[in-house]
Parts: C-alpha cells; sequence; structure tokens
C-alpha cells in the first residue's frame, strides 16, 4: 500500500499563508490572538466579558468568529457592537489560514489594534492550524477534568496563555488546580497560567491586558 | 492491555469496513456502543460507573479506548478488571471503521455481549465516522452551555442516546434543560434524552440497560 502524507502537504501550505497573513498584520501595526479550546470551554462568554464589561476599547477589536454552521457567537459579538465576521466552515473542524486571509480582506480594519479569532471548538485539529496569530490563548476548564494537558498537548503545548475558567465551579469538582499546572508547565514550561470565570467576570485583568 | 498504534489511512472506505464491522458483530450477537462527546464531557466516568459500581457483568463487556497518545483511560476501565483495548491516533482526530475492525482481531471475544468504544474527545470529527456500531450514544453536559446542539448537529442527529450529563452542576449554571431537550428533538426526534450524573452515579439506570 502506498501511504501520501497528505496532512504534511496540506499543514505546510497552511504555514505559509499564515506567515504572510502574520506579515500583513504586523505591517498594519495589528495584533492577533488565536483563541483555542474545546466546546463549552468559554471562548466566546469570555470575550463577552473582555470586550462587553471591561475597559477595552471595542473600536479597536475586530472578532472573527469560526464555527460549523450558525452564526450564534457571531451574533453574540455584535450584540456588543464588536466589528464581526463569521467563518462557518461547512462542518469541517478547524479554521485554516486562507479563511483568515479572506476574513480580513472583508473586515473593515480602520482603528483596529486587536483582531481575536474564535475558532471552532475542538481541542485537536484546531491547534494544528497556524493561522498567523502572534499569540494563541488555550481555554480550558475546572468541569473538563484534569487529564486534558496530557491526553490532548498540542493546545497546551502552543499556547502562550493558558486560561483555567470556570472557576466559580472548582468547589463543587475534584478537580486540583496544583496538577493542572505542574502538568500544563511540564509540557510548556513558559505557558502563563490565569485562573478564571469568564461568566462570573473574575480574574481577567490579564487577558483583559492583552486586548490594549 | 495492548497497544496499537494507527496511522490513518485517508484512502480508507470507512463505511464498507464499518458494514463488515456490524456484521461481524452482528454473527456473533454482540452489540457495540459507540460513545460520543466533546473533551470532559464524561465519557469515561460514565463507563466506570456503569462498569464499576452498578449490576453489569464485566465479564459480558469489552471497551476499545480511542486517545491521540495516552493510555489514561484505558488503564481506569482495566483497573476495572475490564478487558480493554488502548487505540491511539497518534494525533488524529477521530477513530474510523478499520482501526475497530483490528481491535477486534486482538480482543478477546469470548463471553462478550457488549462491545463499548470510549471514542477520541471531538464533538465534530468523531460523528462523521461510522465504526459498525448498533448504537451511538451521544454525551454532553451541563457545564458545555445550551448552544450545543445547533452549533455541533451531527452527534445530536445521529446519536440513540443523548446523555446530559453533570447534572449535579445543574443548579450552579444557567442551562435550560428544557431547551436542550426542545433543541435535540428539533434536530432528532426519536433521540432518547437521559439527565443523569455519571459522577454522582445518578440518573443512569438506561444506560446500565444497554449493556445488559
Amino acid at each position: 500500500m502506498k501511504t501520501i502524507p497528505v496532512n504534511v502537504n496540506v499543514l505546510n501550505r497552511n504555514s505559509e499563508v499564515a506567515a504572510r497573513v502574520n506579515e500583513r498584520l504586523t505591517a498594519a501595526g495589528i495584533k492577533m490572538i488565536n483563541l483555542l479550546g474545546t466546546p463549552g470551554s468559554g471562548k466566546t462568554t469570555l470575550l463577552e466579558a473582555v470586550l462587553g464589561c471591561l475597559e477595552v476599547d471595542r473600536n479597536s477589536v475586530a472578532v472573527i468568529e469560526g464555527d460549523l454552521y450558525t452564526a450564534q457567537d457571531a451574533e453574540r459579538m455584535e450584540a456588543l457592537g464588536v466589528r464581526t465576521i463569521q467563518l462557518n466552515t461547512q462542518g469541517a473542524c478547524h479554521l485554516e489560514a486562507d479563511m483568515i486571509e479572506r476574513a480580513l480582506d472583508e473586515l473593515d480594519l480602520e482603528g483596529v489594534r486587536t483582531v481575536v479569532v474564535d475558532n471552532v471548538g475542538n481541542l485537536v485539529c484546531t491547534s494544528e492550524f497556524e493561522l498567523g496569530e502572534h499569540l494563541r490563548v488555550g481555554v480550558s476548564s475546572v468541569t473538563e477534568g484534569n487529564d486534558k494537558p496530557f491526553k490532548y498537548p498540542l493546545m497546551f503545548q502552543t499556547a502562550n496563555m493558558v486560561l483555567l475558567n470556570k472557576m466559580d465551579l472548582l468547589e463543587f469538582t475534584n478537580f486540583d488546580t496544583d496538577r493542572f499546572v505542574a502538568d500544563v508547565h511540564s509540557i510548556n514550561e513558559s505557558a502563563q497560567i490565569v485562573f478564571c470565570s469568564a461568566w462570573k467576570r473574575t480574574g481577567l485583568e490579564s487577558v483583559v491586558s492583552l486586548f490594549k
């Protein structure tokens, strides 16, 4: 049997486009944040908290929403008056850099200093694809359990900041925060780990600072 | 416990292999359950609850654990004395039917009446691949939020039974169970919806009955 290394070719081509996206944004003085996490980890609620209630200038931020089919998350962003574009993957499990490139063509970037990509909810595939981001923020939550960093390592390995979300539910679980910190740092020594509750809007100071 | 390193073959004709797996199991009087859900939804904890504490004959069950790299979940099953085989996808996001076929070749099926596949944690890709199962059980949890059935419809559309897990945390969230039931039934009229807490071992009667 002949084996064709399809994945490698796809990833190489994607990296080239990602580099182009990154150059374009950097030249325009715009920072791009790639927000990753499993479905229900709280990515969009985090953005609502940061953009809706905190002292971020909403005109300086644009959001690219990645979803399979719906525009639910984009509608949540638009309700806050934030410039938003919806990317629907029609069932595909991740975003690729060429989708971001097309989204940037459509977005009005006048006055924008930060572009956030709210990636498809997926702890496996999304992390494999660079989108041209300057920063990766990975969202995990205490209700997902302690075993995630080793079971799904790529997001934790490649994130600049790892948010441990839903800290308001910590006392009702058997989640061990010390173990989580040790596990994440064992695979990514330099990751900044932040405990927060997007819903209760606590612990978000260092996330907010990324948007300024 | 045996570990089979799996290389995903993209040219695999998955449905044909799935049909072959299904025929083989049916002929042997064995039922296969495909357990699906996002990382942290509680699939393995559910199996621990069903196999560890309830009145299921553990010798009549075999478990196929799907994971990217680790054998953590298989070890949890083996600790209960259940026949288990680990499939590692080496980073790939789902299982395919040929992996199940190879696992069945390795498993001692003497006396087994139920094979459970504890699929890779992924709410997108896993549902696209039939494995030859007789039943699909989809696990969602109240901490994931209400929007999952429409945002990630395929699992909910194709599941025979949908478990709403982590009901012990319901009171600390804004999750609306009536809306969940209505949303799931709007895309899958015949799905049986079960409220449970795998961790607290409540509401599991109808799941247990699948294993008998």
